[in-house]
């Protein structure tokens, strides 16, 4: 098996995002100290959350919303103003957050570089996506950059067609076996998970492990010898 | 002049968007009524919104957002949880709200889509403007859907590259000059151009007119006949 196509996630496999969350989160959970405990406080978001993804889609735009119509259910309409802006404040720091590559990504994206097409495939808010690709500092390694609104096996199989590319030929990296590996196995790809040490409730998923097209690592350093041995076994 | 591409925009050229704004913003000033009057309400939010682009980008979820900080501000904060609650009622509803084409599009486009190949090129919020694509009934005649955060002369430019297609063989079509017609021209394009009843204050521009290589029209049927004179004067 010969992977010409290097497909890489970005939220939570090149650079933080689902650890910024957390912290907001936990933060968040402290302004509603006064109603409810924190663990009501997660428990209430995520199904706000839930409920909202048809409408509103990934995103810290959706997630801001998402807290304030959590905390106007929580406190029974409580909530005073000064908190409500203090929520708004959280979804904007987020926002302006500056991107943090995770370890080797820049080096091991170098590596890589000379030995596939590399292409960014990443879900969610298109213009924060394109903001934080910016601001990382690492676009020009990547042929192209796929900005979509959902992870699901069609979205592959288009961007594939459009490059001309068969599945057999890709391979995505990332940290979400829900997004970046279950539906490109499920069309006939390749996939490198590396687990990011916290995982959006909304993105949980197994996979029966050991499958002959996925490797699982423990870093970006060691995509480049996942992928030798993937193209070796196969 | 042979137009190859023909660039679609959707909001306000397919399917109204900014006629429900505007409602939405009605509503809004009369739920702030207690505090503000109407024309208050509207220049503090344009403030808000203007001075949120570059962190939100465009689209319902930034703007509601934007209508609650302007309520907190102009309220001093006393604003009531209810009320708080009804504004991002008011953004869901806009998100949910059915895709209404303007007049005679869909027939329009199959006769253009005889001729040329379509493009529609939109700009916003991804997960909501792919939502009203699938909505309207009209993305198959496309070939490509390009949705986009932000329409300048460079993202015009890095479309056309990705098709392999000369600027002089793209005309736009569209109610926008700041978005739609401008840059395109910049580029050495062509555009259409058909006036929406409203228009949304940052989207306000102008162009010298006449401009040799635009045409404007007062709806979208009369597209195919300007495309046939500016191929004809150019």
């Amino acid at each position: 098996m010969s992977i010409e196509i290097l497909g890489v996630d970005g939220d939570d496999t090149l650079w933080h995002s689902e650890g910024h969350y957390h912290v907001t989160q936990k933060r968040f959970a402290a302004l509603l100290d006064p109603w409810v405990d924190a663990e009501a406080v997660d428990a209430a978001l995520l199904e706000t959350e839930r409920r909202n993804l048809a409408l509103f889609g990934y995103g810290v735009k959706g997630f801001t919303l998402s807290m304030i119509e959590t905390a106007l259910a929580l406190t029974g309409h409580r909530i005073d103003g000064r908190r409500i802006e203090e929520i708004i404040g959280m979804g904007k720091e987020l926002l302006a957050h500056p991107v943090e590559l995770l370890d080797d990504v820049a080096e091991t994206l170098g590596e890589l570089s000379a030995r596939h097409r590399l292409l960014l495939i990443t879900k969610g808010d298109l213009f924060h996506q394109e903001s934080k690709v910016a601001a990382s500092g690492i676009g020009e390694v990547f042929e192209g950059i796929e900005i979509v609104a959902e992870k699901d096996p069609a979205t592959y199989s288009r961007v594939l067609a459009r490059l001309g590319v068969a599945p057999a030929a890709f391979c995505m990296v990332g940290n979400s076996i829900r997004s970046d590996i279950a539906p490109v196995l499920e069309i006939g790809g390749a996939g490198v998970h590396i687990p990011y040490h916290v995982t959006w409730a909304l993105e949980l998923a197994e996979i029966e492990d050991p499958h002959p097209r996925m490797a699982r690592v423990d870093g970006f350093g060691e995509v480049p010898a996942a992928i030798a041995d993937l193209a070796r076994s196969a």
